[in-house]
C-alpha cells in the first residue's frame, strides 16, 4: 500500500515528478470512453519506465497459448487486447536537445485527473540538459459524446529564445509487454501524411482487423513554417520548426481519430478517420471539450456517490465510478468490460463473470435499461460458442458453458481447475437475465433472448450433475467455486444453489411465457430439471447451522485467519498452492457469495452463523471479496466491520494496495465497492420488483448520498446520522420502500424521514 | 497396435525396409550399458525422418520450465537428458553419391536385434542414383563390460568397380527435439582428428558437464591411402578414398569411446577418450565382443525367463528384460532408471517413483544386492535436497518430499496436482528400504542411510495429515494417488496406507536399532508419528466390504468400462480432463496398489471384493496398471485375466500399442511384466525374510522357468503343467517355501515336485 495522491474529492492528484512510480500514475491517469481509451503515458517523447497503452475496445490477437501440460479441451489461445497505434505522439525538441522528463530536470511537476469532468491536466518546468528551461501545460480528454475521439491542448513556453521542432505522430510500432510469443501483432497497411494530417492505418495479424488512427494538429497561432511530412511502415508524422522568444508560449491542439473496422467497412477506415479529424477541427476544441464535459455532467447525475466525513472515501468511490464509466457505455452489444479496461493489457480478454456477478448491479441502477441490457445481449449473441464450448468437454443437445475468460465467445482459460471446473459463471449468467428483468420490469427480454440462455445453461447444469446413489441426490462433481483456493471440490454450496435457481427459474419462465415463444424443450427435460432442482445435494451442517462450501469442508483443520502469522500473508505469494488448498482459508466470498445473491431467502440468524463461521476463515485475497462481505456485514449491523471491508476496495488502485496498480487498474473490482456502499450502506435491493433503500452510516460518515435511476424515476438519495431524504427528480410519482415501509413520492418532489 | 517384427524367443526381427516406422524400430534397436547408449539410428547418413539419440547417463540440462499459470513451488527447469555427439557417424561416397537409405533402392534389408548376445546386426542392398549396388552387413554393440566403449563392424561391398570414399566422424552439433527453448545445449570445447582418431570435446550450457566422444576408425585390410582429417567446431573427421573392385569387401571397425566429466576430471576427458580408445584398438573388435557377449551371457544366467508355448509372450519378456539390464547395472548410485533409458529423450528427466515401485523388484531378484542397494543410495544422496524440496512447500524441521521428476534430487515436474500432491513416492521410496532389506537380509543399511530417509519421509507424512475434528481422524487432504484420473482428493486409501506404514515401519526401525546410530529424533515426534498412525483415517465402505479409493469416492456414478463406448476410449484422448476427473473411471490400479505390496495382510476374499469392485471401472491407461492386476489376478485364481494383463505390457513396445513408441521404449514398464511373470505367474514373494514361489501357468503356457538370486542361492525355477523343478544352482542350500510347503534344496541339488 503506498500513499500516492492527496483525498481530494473530485481529483486525482500528483504533486511532483516521480519516475518510480510512473506506471502506477500511467495507470490512475487513464482516460476512456467505453470504446477505446489508455493509460496516462506522458505526450511527448518519454525514455523512462512506461507502459505504453492505446486500446481499441474488441481489438485483439489470438496469442498462442502457452502451457507446461496440456488437456484435452485447452483453448488454442488467449485473446490479448492489443496495445494499438498511438494518436498521442508528440516530439518537442529545444534547440537540438529532446523534451524528455526521464532526461531533464523536473519542476514544479502537477498531474490532475478531474473526475468530474473527465480531464487530464499537467503542468510542469524543465530544465533540458542544454540549459534551456521549458514550461509545458497540458489538458487531455477521450470525448465521451465522441466514441472515436481524443484531443489535448498543448501549451510550450520556453524562458529563452529558442529553435522549437515540433513533431506530431502517429506511431503504429508498439508492442504487447504480456504477450506470449515474442513477435508484432500489426501489420502496416498505409501511412499518409499532408500538412497538420497524419494517418497509419495498420491490421492486426490473424484476426485481421483493420485499424486507422489518425492525428491533426493546429497551432492556436499559425506557425510561420510549414509542416514537413515523413512516413515509414507504421508511422506517419509532420513536423514544425518555429523560432520562439523567450516567455512566448507556443499552445497547439492535437486530435485523435481512432477508428477500428469492428464498426466501419475495413476499406473505408482511412475516409472515416479523416472525417472525425474533419468534424473535430471544425468544431474546435473548447467545443469538443465543453460537450465532454456535459457528457460526463449527466453521467454524474444518475451515478455519483457522496460521502461526507471520509475524504477517502468519497475519493475512492467516485474513483471507481469514473472507472466503470470510462469502461463501459452500453452502447454496443458487443462491448463488455474487461479486467483493466483501458488502463493496462493484462488479463488479455475481455469478459470474466465479473461483468454480471459484480458490474450490472452498478449499470442497473446508474444507466438506462439498454445499457445493462446491451450486457445481457452479449452472452446471447456469443451463445453458440457456449454451446461449442460444452460440446467440445462432452456436454451434449444444446447445453451451454459459457467461457471463464471471453472477448469473441471461445474460451481463453487454460487452467483446467478454472476453465473446465469454475463453472458458476454459467450461475452469474442465468441470475443476470433475472436480475435485469427484475429491476427494469423489462420481461420481454425473455422471449428476446434470455429464454434461450436460460435453457441452454438449463442443460448443462442437467447434464453436469450425476447421480450419487449413497447420497441418494444429484451432486456436482470436480468443481472449483468463486473460492479460488478450493479446486476440483465436490458440491460446492454455491455452485449447486446456483444450478438449483437456474432450473428452477428456466422452469418458471418457461412456464409464464406464451409457448410459441419458446425454445422446443421436451417433457423430459423438464421433468429432469425439476427432479434435479429438487433432489441436488446442498451440503450443510446441521449443527453448526451453516451451509457447507463444499462436502468435505469441514475436514480441513478448523483454524481461523487469526491464527497465521502476518509472515504467511498473502498466502498466494508466500504458500505453495497444495498448501492453500487444504487449508481452510478462503480467497473470497463463496456461501457468503450465494447468501448476498439469495439475500431474502435467508434469516439474519442465518446469515450471522454462516458469516461468523466463513469471514474469519477469508484472507480476502481477491479484490471481489471485501465488497460481498461489506454488505453482508451492514446486514448484520456490522457496520465498523462493513466499513473496514468497503475501504479495502474503495481505494484499492489509488493506493496501490496490492502492488500491482502499474498493470492497471482492477476494473471489475471498481463494481464491488459501488456495492458496498449502494447496496451495503445503501440498503438498495430489489424484492419482488420493488425497490427498496435503508441506508445505514458506518461509523465516521456525516452523510452517504447516491443517485440511482429505477424505472422511470431518477431518485437522489441522501442520508445524514439524523434523517434520510430521497428526492425524487422525475415527473412521475416513485413508489418504494424505505427501511421497510412503503412510500410513494410524487415528481419533483422529496421526502424527509428523520431516523 | 502395429505387427511389426515376427514372435522369435531371443532376437527381434525388422525384415524389409520400413522408412515409414524408422523411428519405432530406432526405439526397439536401442542399444545401452547403463551408462550411455542409443537409438538404433543408422551408421551411415540417413536424410529421411528419423530420432537421432546418443545419451549419456547423468549429463542433463536444466531446461527452463514452460508454465502457462506460475505457481509458488513450481521448479525452475526440467531436466533434460541431452542428445549427446554421436559416435556412430560415417559417411559413405561410392562414387560421389552419399549412400543414404532414404534415397537410394533398397533391397534385401534385415535387421536383428540379438537379445542373448546384445548386438545388432544389420544387412541390406541399396542401388544408388548413380546405379552402383552396394551390399552392407554391420554389427553393433554397446560394451556391457566397458561403460564408456561402442564398437561396430562395417562391410561394404560394390557390385562394380568403384571409387569409395569413407568418412568417420564424431558429430557434435545435435539437438533435442523434446525442448521447450530453442536453442542448443552444447557448447564447443576442442575438436581433433589426427589418422584414423576423432574427438569432440564439447560442454553442456549451464550445467557444465564436459564430454569427450571419440571415435577410431579401422580398416580389416589396411587401404592405400592416409587419413585427411577435418575440424570444425563440434565436428572432427577423418576421410578415405579408396578405389574398389567390383566383388571387393571393405571391412572397417569403429570403437566409440563416451567419456563424460561425471567421471573423470574435466581437464582429462580427452585423454582419457583416448586411453578407452586405445586399449580398445589393442584388444581388438572381435575380443571385445567376445567379452560383451560374455556379460550379457551373465546377466541371462540370473535374469533369464523362459516362456515356452507362447512365443509373443517369450520374445515380449525378454525383450523387457533385456531393456532392463540395458538400463540400470547398478555401479553407480549416482545413477537411476529414465523413463526411456537410452531409447529416446521424452520425460527428459531421470527418475521417477517407476523405480522402487515397479522396477526394484527386478533388479532385487536378479542382481547383486548392491545393485538395488545402489538404487536406495541415489535417493539417500538426494535426501538433503528432498528436504529443501519439502521445506518450499512450506515442511520444516526436517521433513522431506522426493521430487516427482528428477535427476540431481531436485524438482522437475510442474504441475501441481502432481508435483505438489502425488505425494504418495516418498511411500514407495521408504518401502523400498524395507523390501531392499526383507529380500536381502541387509538391515545394516537402516544405520548406513535407511533410517535417515526413514525418519525424513515420517516427519513430512507427521506434518502432511491434519486433524479433522469432524471424523475425530487425522486425514490426508488434497493429494493424488496412483490413479491421476483424480487429482486433489482427500483421504486417498493408497497414500495414507504408505504413510501408516512408513510410520509404524520407522518407528519399528528405531527401536530395534542402536541408540547411537540413528538420527535424533524427540520423543514428542515419535509420540506424534504413533498417533498418526493409530488414527489415520483409512477409507472404507462397510456395505461392499471394499477399501475407498478416497472419501468420496463413491460419490462417483457407479458406472464400469463396459458401459463406455468404444469412442470413448483411450479416455486421455477422448475426454476433457474434468469429465475424466468425476468419473469413475480409474488409470491404473490404486487401492489394488496398496493390496498388492501389502498382499500378506489382507486375505482373498477381501481382495476379491476390492478387484471385483475396481478392476471394472479400470481403464489401464498407464503402462504400469496391466501388471499390478496381473499378479492380483494370479492370486485370485483367474489365470485367464492375468494373461490377458500380462500380456498387455509384455509387448507395449515391440507391438508398439500405445502408437507411441518412436519415442522410445516404455523403460520402467518393462519392470512390469516382468514382476506379472515372476511376481505373477511365479509367485514370488518374500515373507518374514523367507523365499515364497508357486508357480500356476495361465492357460496355453506349456511352461514357465526364471532365473532369480535370492541371498546366497541362485534358483532356476521351471514350472510345466505337470511339475515344478527347481534347481540350486548355488553350492550351499537353500531353504524356501514351494506353493506354501518348506522345503529346503541342497547346494548343486534340484527338487522336482509334480502338480
Amino acid at each position: 500500500m503506498k500513499n500516492l495522491v492527496a483525498h481530494d474529492p473530485w481529483h486525482v492528484v500528483q504533486d511532483g515528478f516521480d519516475a518510480e512510480n510512473n506506471r502506477v500514475f500511467e495507470s490512475l491517469f487513464s482516460l476512456g470512453n467505453g470504446h477505446f481509451g489508455g493509460r496516462g503515458n506522458h505526450e511527448e517523447t518519454y525514455s523512462g519506465d512506461s507502459l505504453p497503452g492505446n486500446y481499441l475496445a474488441g481489438i485483439y490477437y489470438p496469442d498462442p497459448t502457452r502451457v507446461g501440460w496440456w488437456k484435452n479441451g485447452y483453448p488454442d489461445y488467449f485473446a490479448k487486447v492489443l496495445n494499438a497505434p498511438d494518436w498521442k505522439t508528440l516530439s518537442i525538441r529545444v534547440n537540438d536537445v529532446e523534451l524528455d522528463l526521464a532526461t531533464a530536470e523536473v519542476a514544479e511537476y502537477r498531474r490532475e485527473l478531474n473526475m468530474r469532468e473527465g480531464t487530464l491536466e499537467r503542468s510542469f518546468t524543465a530544465t533540458l540538459s542544454n540549459g534551456v528551461e521549458v514550461h509545458v501545460e497540458s489538458l487531455r480528454f477521450v470525448s465521451l459524446p465522441n466514441p472515436e475521439l481524443g484531443a489535448f491542448r498543448y501549451r510550450i513556453t520556453c524562458a529563452t529564445d529558442a529553435s522549437v521542432v515540433i513533431t506530431s505522430a502517429i506511431q503504429g510500432d508498439v508492442v504487447n509487454e504480456d504477450s506470449n510469443h515474442e513477435f508484432g501483432f500489426w501489420d502496416p497497411v498505409r501511412e499518409a501524411a499532408q500538412d497538420n494530417r497524419t494517418v497509419v492505418v495498420s491490421k492486426t495479424k490473424k484476426t485481421e482487423f483493420v485499424v486507422a488512427i489518425g492525428g491533426s494538429l493546429t497551432f492556436a497561432a499559425e506557425p510561420e513554417v510549414e509542416a514537413t511530412t515523413f512516413t515509414r511502415s507504421l508511422y506517419a508524422a509532420s513536423t514544425y520548426s518555429l523560432n520562439v522568444s523567450a516567455g512566448q508560449t507556443i499552445e497547439m491542439v492535437k486530435l485523435g481519430a481512432n477508428v477500428t473496422s469492428r464498426t466501419v467497412d475495413p476499406s473505408l477506415v482511412e475516409d472515416r478517420c479523416n472525417q472525425v479529424l474533419d468534424a473535430a477541427e471544425t468544431k474546435g476544441f473548447l467545443e469538443l471539450l465543453a460537450d465532454h464535459i456535459g457528457a460526463w455532467e449527466r453521467n454524474w447525475e444518475t451515478s455519483d456517490v457522496q460521502i461526507t466525513g471520509d475524504p477517502g472515501a468519497q475519493q475512492g468511490i467516485r474513483f471507481n465510478i469514473f472507472g466503470l464509466n470510462s469502461t463501459f457505455t452500453g452502447d454496443d452489444p458487443d462491448l463488455n468490460i474487461g479486467p483493466k479496461g483501458f488502463t493496462g493489457e493484462k488479463y488479455g480478454g475481455v469478459t470474466y463473470w465479473d461483468t454480471e456477478a459484480f458490474c450490472l448491479p452498478f449499470y442497473l441502477a446508474t444507466s438506462a435499461p439498454e445499457v445493462s441490457k446491451n450486457l445481457l445481449r452479449y452472452r446471447h449473441r456469443q451463445l453458440g460458442k457456449a454451446i461449442e464450448n460444452a460440446e467440445k468437454l462432452g456436454f451434449t443437445d444444446g447445453a451451454a458453458l459459457y467461457p471463464m475468460v471471453t472477448i469473441n465467445g471461445e474460451e481463453c482459460h487454460n487452467e483446467w481447475e478454472i476453465t473446465f471446473e469454475e463453472i458458476h459463471r454459467n450461475g452469474a449468467i442465468a441470475f443476470a437475465i433475472f436480475n435485469y428483468i427484475r429491476y427494469t420490469g423489462d420481461s420481454r427480454y425473455l422471449v428476446e433472448g434470455g429464454l434461450d440462455v436460460l435453457v441452454a445453461i438449463s442443460r448443462f447444469w442437467a447434464q453436469r450433475v450425476s447421480w450419487s446413489h449413497k447420497r441418494a441426490c444429484w451432486v456436482m462433481l470436480g468443481v472449483t467455486g468463486p473460492n479460488e483456493y478450493e479446486n476440483n471440490v465436490n458440491n460446492n454450496w454455491y455452485t449447486s444453489l446456483m444450478a438449483q435457481w437456474t432450473l428452477r427459474y428456466t422452469l418458471a419462465s418457461l412456464a409464464e411465457t406464451d409457448a410459441d415463444s419458446v425454445p422446443d424443450v421436451s417433457p423430459e427435460e423438464l421433468a429432469r430439471w425439476a427432479d434435479v432442482a429438487e433432489r441436488i445435494y446442498l451440503p450443510e451442517d446441521a449443527e453448526r447451522g451453516i451451509f457447507l462450501q463444499q462436502s468435505e469442508y469441514l475436514d480441513k483443520e478448523m483454524i481461523t485467519v487469526a491464527d497465521l502469522d502476518s509472515s504467511d500473508r498473502p498466502l498466494n505469494q508466500k504458500w505453495s498452492w497444495d498448501r492453500i488448498l487444504r487449508s481452510p482459508f478462503i480467497k473470497q466470498a463463496d456461501v457468503l457469495q450465494g447468501m448476498w445473491v439469495f439475500e431474502d431467502r435467508f434469516d439474519l440468524p442465518t446469515l450471522q452463523r454462516n458469516f461468523d463461521f466463513y469471514e474469519p476463515r477469508t484472507v480476502h485475497e481477491s479484490s471481489l471479496s471485501p465488497s460481498i462481505h461489506a454488505v453482508l456485514a451492514v446486514r448484520l449491523g456490522r457496520l465498523d466491520k462493513a466499513l473496514e471491508m468497503m475501504l479495502r476496495t474503495a481505494r484499492l488502485d489509488l493506493d496501490d494496495y496490492n502492488n500491482d496498480t502499474e498493470d492497471g487498474c482492477h476494473t471489475t473490482s471498481m463494481a464491488g465497492s459501488w456495492i458496498a456502499v449502494v447496496l451495503g450502506f445503501g440498503g438498495l435491493k430489489i424484492v419482488d420488483g420493488q425497490l427498496h433503500l435503508n441506508p445505514q452510516l458506518p461509523p465516521g460518515w456525516d452523510g452517504l448520498a447516491f443517485q440511482i435511476l429505477h424505472r422511470s424515476a431518477r431518485l437522489n438519495v441522501s442520508a445524514t446520522t439524523e434523517e434520510i431524504t430521497i428526492e425524487n427528480q422525475s415527473v412521475t410519482p416513485a413508489t418504494l420502500f424505505l427501511a421497510g415501509g412503503q412510500l410513494t413520492i410524487a415528481g419533483q418532489e422529496m421526502v424527509n424521514v428523520p431516523l
